[in-house]
């Protein structure tokens, strides 16, 4: 769930008076809306604590066992992409959160959605790909569930995964610990998975295809960990919203300012195309396999090494700075040597992304 | 999942053969065709030893905690009804299925899958019981994911929870743990929450209403535990398929005949009529609040003593027995005095009861 999303008279291009009483397909972007949401909605109405700290995952102990817990559901469209499928997705996703929460993922729960007349073949590959997704990252699926809905109630197949990890002992992580003079990492290339999903479904030819980046993180941010856990305050997989809305959510619970170089980012020449082509921006895009991390500007060059070290963490880099507090914000400085302002994702960009 | 959905042969009246190849709402039925689906595409899928116990939830330990974990969607239609809503009926439906294990509910999470259009209203309201149900029962909902899918790809709401518990020490129940001898033990009137919603959907009146007896079994099933744990073999909650179902279940997961009496099991007369009226059995209609347990005999009258004490236990009795193994199957003494065999639910009865 994302946190800092502003006040609603902030949005540029406020929705109708009417529309607003209703849900829309911005509440489901992980930028602004999903925050209002959030915020208006969720919490007042569950009201707990550790929902409140509005982290990725939830940590809490249980006879002496320190926990990771976190939920996603997924609802991507096409269900087969470059680079994965729903089921894969499913898996990866719910690793990540647990993965940037410090935690070790152990086992998941998966629980389908499914339409009538969705075709039992695409069931089977759906489930061959959560099964070896999992297999190939060493975590166990223990519980799951299926409902059926009628044809035009659905839309195929959702699938909800659910997860449990261990959190490494010493680790004490959150999108509030970052302070003045830390260094922010990115672990590779953005907006791969944003674009693979839309060139499925425009039919977009590119000279070199581009496939979606999910992918399991948790030995990448298991390698960070043992470098230097305790010189790092946050990570966060930037997926819904890109690496924008993370860093806004972030600099909001840090209450600090966050400055990135446009030119240390790293976005693939087919991807910025598609991306100027479509009028988006590579930073609202999302990531399914890429971190952001928070760390002690004297750990960054061993951290970077660590990572580097990983197939998923070749191209990490230092793309930034926390450069102060009370400001509340997040600034780029362009190729160009202008500064400006990296708005958390305001309304819908790509619907069912994820 | 349920277990023990028998070879498609055993239907009595096959699907023709090109829907075989498609999802059903008879997959969601929690009858035949969703074992069927469970054992033919999610099991060699998924493939872990914990998910093919295929007991209600999974168990485990993580450093020495010992924990039980559970997902369960709701698609339930209408999302309100007499006696709950989607949302209580979602923080029920979770404790339960720990509860039956043993286990004493902690922490669950909670997906939200919204149709675009969604009245905020109806969102809030929803929330709000789910926050209540969480209170009432001492559960908090720690962790959360919010989607929204275009208008015409959903159907206004729905919800995932998972859930996780502390298996209590001791404690080892197994749907494959009944053994001749046994008693069977109900916790009260079967039926009403499938009669709730179906009123609800077609309008039928009753002289007195029926409402949903949806409602949280773990302080039922503690007090049942403090009494006599070592003495109870199983539990279970009779959800989707009915109480024919779950003992269809346990017999063929323990490989025993179970025996009961038409004339015990508590059946409200408006729930009776109404079953008449439509041509169903009230032994397959889904329940919320209701348990099943199989119990050592010389028990049984200490538990059900235990049960009467608290309020959803009022009505508990004996309503069977297990006379022997090597023939699976459930057979009912009726009122007439002849004998029949309860079958598990095939095809759909009430799609989208919970």
């Amino acid at each position: 769930m994302s946190a800092s999303a502003e006040n609603l008279a902030n949005l540029t291009c406020p929705a109708p008076l009417a529309t607003r009483d209703t849900v829309l397909l911005g509440h489901g972007s992980g930028g602004r809306l999903s925050g209002e949401l959030v915020r208006n909605v969720f919490l007042p109405a569950l009201g707990d604590p550790i929902l409140g700290a509005l982290e990725d995952q939830a940590t809490f102990e249980i006879d002496g066992a320190r926990l990771a817990f976190t939920t996603d559901s997924f609802v991507v469209k096409p269900l087969f992409f470059r680079g994965g499928d729903i089921g894969s997705l499913a898996v990866h996703g719910t690793i990540n959160d647990l993965a940037v929460g410090g935690a070790e993922p152990l086992f998941l729960s998966a629980a389908f959605i499914l339409e009538e007349g969705l075709p039992m073949e695409t069931l089977r590959r759906v489930a061959r790909s959560m099964g070896e997704a999992a297999a190939a990252a060493s975590v166990r699926i223990v519980a799951a569930d299926t409902k059926v809905v009628e044809k035009g109630s659905g839309d195929g197949l959702f699938i909800n995964t659910t997860g449990i990890g261990r959190v490494r002992p010493g680790v004490k992580l959150s999108a509030a610990n970052a302070r003045p003079g830390d260094k922010v990492i990115l672990s590779g290339y953005i907006g791969d998975h944003g674009i693979a999903i839309l060139a499925e479904r425009e039919g977009l030819q590119f000279d070199t295809p581009i496939g979606s980046d999910s992918a399991p993180l948790h030995t990448l941010t298991r390698a960070m960990l043992y470098t230097a856990g305790a010189s790092i305050r946050a990570m966060r997989d930037p997926t819904r919203g890109g690496l924008a809305s993370t860093l806004n959510e972030i600099a909001g619970r840090s209450k600090v300012t966050i400055e990135i170089e446009e030119t240390a980012i790293p976005v693939r020449e087919e991807v910025k195309g598609a991306c100027e082509m479509l009028g988006l921006d590579p930073l609202h895009v999302a990531n399914e396999g890429k971190l952001v991390a928070i760390v002690a500007a004297e750990a960054a060059e061993a951290i970077i090494e660590a990572m580097r070290r990983n197939p998923l963490g070749v191209d990490a880099r230092v793309v930034g700075t926390v450069t102060g507090t009370g400001r509340e914000m997040v600034l780029m400085r362009t190729a160009f040597g202008t500064t400006r302002i990296v708005d958390m994702l305001a309304g819908e960009q790509l619907p069912r992304i994820c």
